[in-house]
């Protein structure tokens, strides 16, 4: 079973993503060079990744006391994706790029998502590289940006600390300027940090020659005193080993020390660290405190490090997504081969038939179609948002700005709705599976604890929901919300033609009008805490809302083409979601509505 | 924090149990006896299992080609278990029992799971040896039964084989008669039993001095062929080691050989085991075929085994219920102590503000709240059947009955509902953790794998669908759904002449009718493949209304009481249920109702 027809259909069928080469960027495109990266990424998930899934989950990154030591296999595929040209893939054609779209780029890319999600794709490094593309100076793109573009070094971000995970505003690494003429050091004004980062994917490997960390850290004021919130955050360039202008490596090492690793219940193929800026462990020119150099202005980091975040949150969504996929695909290998029980008959099971299949059970169907219509779903999501990163950067202006606005308001729901749906699918891989699931002969338990990482990383759910509720739905006077009403309306004119979708086109236009009126309703006092007590019900509402939209959106596509299998699928997916799933936002939506205190009144003591 | 107080209140203050002093059988207890047995329970989890939680998942069982090797850690916690009386606890003082009642019992067992659910507290020994207390002839229970209440021997049951899980009529292991004489051999008829038997839990180890395997088997004809069905199913004592009539070991070893150990993704404490009986390596006086006998008749395996199963179920339920208990607590406290983000004031977030623990953060307190709903309404709901049991072994004749009639229909829900909810819980604990409950530091992720399996075992969240909507509603021409609401509205008007809880008397009252309206619906066809298509969504709507009405009986007794936080918190939970959870079940109940086979009805290559 390939995960390739639907791709193909909701690339090119639904998303018409060849129109694209009709700009002047993507002009040399076509659905031929589109359709050979996909083939080129394809063989190398199947050949460098699937096989390896399970290895790299039992082989645990170590640390030897000098370095960390990784699977073979994960340097064979590290080296194979690099060599791919994938992580300049979105590049310009003068710095050795594709001026690939970001949508067939975000499509190329699930196949190694779903073949190991924790192998890695050089998600990091690339967005790593873009951020530099955009807030760096010459030399730091060329230095920097240009070798991690290559693949001769990677890339993370170092946001997180051990006492500020959610809460950046309370960043207290520390960055003073690196002495005399450091300000106009040729690769940044220059810097020393001291501080502790957490969480930081990759931070320490022999993967590459060299580690590009991007560090968040405050500069101090006059008074020695980090200013409070988020305003005084910088971003500084902090490599693992010194680097000369020529990009040469000067044989120094940087002050950043590995102080652990963290063991994780899955995604246990990539490296997650705490690293030591500046304890003095490798002291540059004799001195303690890592050397960093400044990347755009003074208390500008925050703004410029999200600016890699809409990707990075659509590349977490993908993620989850492709092992909501994976988890479909085995169980349902599984379920096509594994006799098991008596067909249903009139009367109820008779034990005198010969054993079926599972995959003729009521019941498998039903997780299999929930998966299906999961998975599916979510990947048509994430490359609508991916097709509007596209149209941010390459339509002409109103349209642009429309992507612009609409991916702020459908980000939270890329990140989050797989991350909880996926790994829901993921759970109901196991099921199907019976006990067999439950083991490690199978692959899926394997999924499911990859799973569980996305509704943490690159915010939490929680975050996701205020950033929703609290910020996109009100940002520019509601306007993006706007935006998506009018896509969604248009989607429901469209389907009300269309006898088999009409009904469905109804259910949506009532739960957009419910999820209006919740909206107004959770600010009707105007009070924060009010309104975002239930931002988390908001959020789950919100997303499978925008499913069911997706869903009549891909119907519109299906319903039209010949019959098939594949398009009595589809429409099933979409039937099963608006029967099984999208009644579902009432229960989420009346807390909201009634701005219910139900939980955030209730004093700590009575837990 | 401790789970006593919560204990207390639900056995004493909700079921009073005290009151079954008042019954002959349970005459000499007080309650002074039963929270002598929840102290020494308490005392033992705490000593002897919560330490060792998380050595027993890192230190797998493993076979050294001779013997399985269990930690150190589960020998000790093993004999203090049996030390404690706890194997016997509800036997007769005759043969050295308690006499306790089953609902303190179950009450006591709730610290070990709590404390470390896969070192276990003899559940599967009590099992088998209760069985053969009812089943079993006069010296069956004195070799057998009596040893394994002792703690010397333990039990296990092998029904499922690698080609027959959930459906046992598939049972393929063979069992003849072991020549002339063997139908009076004292120990029960003697066979020679040849199958293989898969996901046998605790089958092989040097925790006890023997294993007493239960065995699923059948009798050929005399044509040498197996009769299709669970009607040709026949149950067979088979130890491990070849026992003498006066209970001691022969010295020679029974033809039951470890075929492999399964490795889970969580419950790691317990071996799991394929095992091959009759293979020939261990030839019983030098013949193949295990040795086993006969208990009750022939073909009347599956009703003996079933006898088992209304207990065993309640232990699943129980089991997953205190993981949920578990990953509540443990991310409370965390909760209660992790400084992060900044409290909501009337305009949003301040950075100037000093950082709050995010106990007080609105959705933190949701992730808490949604917890202990789920985890104290689980651990209601597993007690009350606990009483139930009580109920229909120490009642009067016609209240028996009814325990009887109400335990079936309840105990699909016992199972499945916490092994649904549980896990929900124990994912919001990761989730109130952020990244550390991601890491093996902590022991939320362990709870959460552990619990996966509470799904799966002892009969699939599909088989108690089936069992419900298929058989538990419908039987004694629905008397036992009528008994439940019966029960159901007997609360409802308690509650509706308490101003506090009126409005949730309603909602309960709408929901049950909602309920039994798409049970009608389901069957209105009458043909079981139309009613049980969506038996899932049934159970799952069923059981949120069970949890409802458990809320509010609790609820009842708590408003009762004093103010105090408990009371507090009993209070919200109940309202949290009834507000954020209750409304679910319309989306589960529409395919019901509507008979909705966009599932069932998806031709398998539309996946």
């Amino acid at each position: 079973m390939s995960l390739r027809p639907t791709l193909d259909f909701l690339l090119n069928d639904w998303l018409a993503v060849e129109g694209l080469n009709q700009r002047e960027r993507f002009a040399d495109h076509s659905r031929e060079t589109f359709d050979a990266v996909l083939d080129t990424c394809e063989r190398i998930a199947r050949e460098k990744y699937a096989p390896f899934n399970r290895l790299v989950d039992t082989q645990e990154p170590h640390f030897d006391g000098e370095k960390v030591i990784l699977p073979q296999a994960t340097h064979d595929a590290n080296r194979a994706y690099a060599e791919s040209g994938m992580l300049s893939a979105a590049q310009d054609y003068e710095i050795g790029g594709m001026q690939l779209p970001y949508s067939v780029e975000a499509a190329a890319n699930t196949f190694f998502a779903m073949a190991s999600v924790s192998i890695g794709s050089g998600l990091l490094t690339v967005g790593n590289a873009n951020l530099l593309m955009k807030h760096g100076n010459e030399l730091q793109k060329k230095v920097f940006a240009l070798n991690e573009f290559s693949g001769r070094w990677s890339g993370t971000m170092c946001l997180s600390e051990p006492q500020a995970g959610s809460s950046l505003s309370d960043v207290a690494t520390r960055a003073v300027p690196d002495g005399s003429g450091s300000e106009s050091d040729p690769l940044g004004a220059r810097f020393r940090l001291k501080g502790n980062k957490m969480w930081i994917s990759s931070g320490e490997h022999e993967l590459t020659e060299n580690i590009i960390h991007l560090v968040l850290a405050k500069i101090p004021d006059e008074n020695g005193k980090l200013v409070p919130g988020t305003r005084g955050i910088s971003l500084f360039i902090v490599p693992k080993k010194m680097v000369g202008t020529d990009g040469g490596l000067t044989g120094e090492r940087n002050d950043v020390a590995l102080a652990g690793l963290n063991h994780k219940c899955g995604w246990r193929g990539t490296t997650n660290t705490l690293l030591n800026f500046g304890e003095g462990k490798y002291p540059v020119g004799g001195e303690a405190g890592a050397v960093g150099y400044l990347v755009g202005q003074p208390g500008k980091g925050l703004a410029c490090m999200f600016h890699m975040m809409n990707e990075a949150r659509i590349g977490v969504g993908l993620a989850a997504t492709m092992l909501g996929m994976a988890g479909y695909h085995a169980s349902l290998d599984y379920a096509k081969n594994r006799p098991q029980g008596r067909p249903m008959g009139p009367a109820g099971k008779d034990p005198a038939q010969p054993q079926t299949r599972i995959i003729e059970h009521a019941d498998v169907k039903r997780m299999l179609l929930a998966q299906k219509s999961y998975a599916e779903g979510a990947l048509a999501l994430e490359l609508y948002c991916a097709r509007l990163v596209d149209e941010h950067h390459t339509a002409e202006a109103a349209a642009a700005d429309d992507a612009r606005l609409l991916l702020e308001v459908l980000t939270p729901i890329a990140k989050s709705w797989p991350s909880e749906w996926c790994l829901e699918a993921n759970s109901l891989a196991i099921q199907v599976h019976g006990g067999y699931g439950y083991t490690r002969d199978f692959p899926v338990e394997q999924y499911w604890r990859d799973n569980r990482l996305n509704m943490i990383h690159e915010g939490t759910h929680g975050i996701q929901g205020m950033d929703l509720l609290g910020r996109k739905v009100l940002m520019e006077e509601g306007k993006g919300l706007k935006l998506l009403a009018d896509r969604m309306n248009a989607t429901i004119q469209r389907a009300m033609q269309v006898p088999e979708l009409a009904e469905h086109a109804n259910a949506l236009a009532h739960s957009l009008a419910q999820v209006g009126a919740a909206t107004k309703a959770a600010w009707a006092t105007g009070i924060p805490g009010d309104a975002l007590a239930n931002a988390v019900p908001y959020l789950q509402a919100f997303g499978h809302m925008v499913l069911a939209w997706i869903w009549l959106d891909v119907s519109l596509t299906a319903q039209a083409a010949a019959d098939s299998p594949a398009r009595t699928g589809r429409l099933a997916c979409m039937r099963f979601f608006f029967l099984y799933e999208l009644p579902k936002i009432g229960a989420w939506l009346n807390v909201v509505s009634s701005r219910d205190q139900t939980c955030a009144a209730l004093p700590e003591e009575a837990f």
